[in-house]
């Protein structure tokens, strides 16, 4: 292997790096594969591990549980069991916080309704009414809250991302706008970076003085406890980081046990002021009697508390580190001393952020689908699904096994190379 | 007791049987109880019966079903045998059929929310920018159908309910008004009436021609298979019902499992037409990722077919019709003979709808209320919670134990005697 970087490489060098990349991508596109790092989906191991969550409830009197039997109607905002294991787990009170179904996306998505058929608690109309909704993404970002924002026909302004979080100077710059409603955030192992923000970050975010009286931070935790190498990192609570400024009623937190138990069977929440609970509750009140109860016990019966959860999280650390661990070692082996592209070395989450250099991600996306890899689609990390650069691409190392994914590595690196290679020759349109 | 309806007795005679009924209602009042027929809550012995559904999801393989691990995301529009199930059960196909959480509220809630926000397939604009929506209610109705509307800012019209279902000529009449965007109703076994709509009733509402091109009929099977007496009753599909009078895209049906297994824990799903459904999914796909399958998967392997459904609600009915009885008796004992109220017998459903002479029931309710009975609030089975002849209240029987339910219905009888009588005597505001 040429181990030379393709920027300082001659014509000739590329065009016999080109030949022999080209061919490796042939050989690998005629096994025919069928494989897949699209979706932070756990895999088949994680399920398994966590089945015997099916075994708590037996007996008719394991129903109930401080008094209330969780098969019938009643608690709209769940189990007070639930309540408070998801209190602990954010650092908050459990009367801040709601569990929902399985779907912490719902809620979010719910939120963000309540704001355009009724408003907020401080909004001074419903936002349907509003000629526009502009919205910040800090981008790379989740694709499903992008897709939110657009089913609602927000104006999604782009936000960079750093290695402390987002760029905060942009920010502060953007809420002084009215019609700037809200912001994204996936503050700790952001979705695709796995960047924590940092402590002055938070501050900044927590102080903000947006012009709009009812902007919506939506700070969705979905990796509140996901460290897959090395300890539980801490993070603060951003309900009393923003109660410390004033902020009190700005932000909604959203969390799940999608990857601690069930990804399609867990439970969800968010957590909020109480001003916004009264708010929220009043509302919903219309929409849901009570959400799955029985589910809720299920999980308060099997996760115990915090420090039952951590246990559990370390156990899926035992799968997911090193398949997180054969990515990075397969970018560094076979990526890093091209000078091609650049990545995040998360310890958290569900993600590696690739950056390639500029104008070669959607052309390694459709090489990789060519030769039967899926991944994320190149551009999904920004707001439309366009990404200005043409750089990052986001990959799920959780669902596949283990030796699939050395073999979706291999055809990842390989069709990396050949994009990058013949976008060095001036083979493909920017 | 005095068996001369209280119509024709003089003066001397009510004042007489007011002291009598009065006292009677004091020594009730004294002992304290604390009792509830106000919601259709199943009671502990139905959910107790249905407890074994935990049982049979035990081994790893157990979660999957064809092909897919119910375990993982996907399947927006719920497990395919969770949708063939339902299907069978409301007599359609299982393309039709989306398969939610737990709550076929959220569901209705979530249809109407998107008329909101994104409007509906025939729509012209979002419904949030329309100057008002009407909406046609049949009442007395289900409260809480009536609640969504309001919460929404509807201008809710009441429609009477007769025998044979809705007043269809006033309907007719009342959908020439463009304005006029849907109706709710409840086909069969109504809540509170637990009538039937009839063949007549049926056909006139599915071949409607309303001035609204996207004219929502909100289809809210909620107790097709719930007879408590006789035999199951078949009811034709309103979907092909609709599809016959070119209204294909008209109907929303909407079904729960939660009678059937559990209240706060069970199935919802909506059905609908091909071009509905697409249109839907396309909404939904921003919304959530998929409801819980795990739970869809628990309820196939537990309910099996439509035969199962059928053979497991003989076995609610076995507990239901006792308590149903119970309540029919002691108003055919005790206020019959009085000519103070009337009501039907339902053979399904999950009430019994108390029709007393105009002007009591507020009065009914609130001397129940003070003699430890929660009844649903007077007048909640109207628009806007207003009984414009504070006639109407609904008996919940299902939850309270039948020593309870016998206790709670002489309470409910002597409230009952005890307002019409000082009603008959003028000594209450109308």
């Amino acid at each position: 292997m040429n181990q030379k970087p393709y920027p300082r490489m001659t014509r000739e060098e590329l065009m016999a790096e080109r030949e022999l990349i080209r061919a490796k991508y042939e050989e690998l596109k005629a096994q025919g594969l069928n494989l897949n790092m699209a979706r932070g989906k756990p895999g088949k191991e994680q399920l398994d591990m966590v089945s015997d969550i099916m075994d708590v409830l037996r007996s008719d009197s394991d129903f109930v549980c401080d008094g209330i039997d969780a098969r019938n109607y009643g608690n709209l905002e769940g189990l007070p069991a639930a309540r408070k294991l998801f209190a602990e787990i954010l650092g908050t009170q459990p009367e801040n916080v709601f569990v929902g179904g399985s779907a912490s996306l719902q809620l979010m998505y719910d939120t963000i309704a309540k704001a355009y058929t009724h408003g907020l608690l401080h909004s001074e109309k419903p936002w349907a009414r509003l000629e526009k909704v502009k919205w910040l993404c800090p981008a790379p970002g989740y694709d499903r809250h992008f897709s939110i924002s657009q089913s609602f026909g927000m104006e999604m302004i782009t936000v960079p991302m750093t290695p402390a979080g987002p760029d905060m100077d942009l920010v502060e710059r953007l809420i002084q706008d009215p019609e700037v409603k809200g912001m994204w955030c996936v503050p700790k192992y952001s979705n695709p970076d796995g960047i924590v923000y940092s402590d002055e970050t938070l501050r900044r975010i927590a102080s903000m003085k947006p012009a709009a009286p009812d902007f919506l931070l939506m700070w969705d935790n979905a990796y509140c406890v996901h460290e897959f190498r090395g300890e539980y990192r801490p993070f603060p609570d951003i309900l009393s980081e923003c109660e410390k400024y004033g902020n009190a009623d700005m932000v909604f937190e959203f969390a799940s046990t999608s990857k601690i138990t069930f990804p399609g069977a867990g439970l969800s929440v968010f957590a909020c002021s109480q001003a916004n609970m009264a708010y929220m509750k009043k509302l919903l009140n219309a929409q849901i009697i009570s959400y799955d109860k029985v589910n809720q016990l299920r999980h308060v019966r099997y996760l115990k508390d915090k420090a039952g959860v951590l246990a559990l999280m370390k156990k899926h650390a035992g799968i997911l580190g090193p398949k997180f661990q054969c990515v990075l070692d397969a970018l560094e082996r076979e990526i890093a001393p091209l000078g091609i592209a650049a990545w995040e070395k998360p310890v958290g989450g569900y993600f590696v952020s690739v950056n390639t250099m500029p104008g070669i991600a959607m052309a390694t996306w459709q090489l990789c689908k060519e030769a039967g890899l899926t991944l994320t689609k190149a551009g999904a990390t920004f707001p439309y699904g366009k990404d200005p650069r043409d750089s990052n691409m986001r990959i799920a190392p959780s669902l596949p096994p283990i030796e699939q994914l050395e073999k979706a590595m291999e055809i990842y690196c390989v069709s990396l190379r050949l994009a990058a290679v013949e976008h060095c020759l001036g083979m493909t349109a920017d």
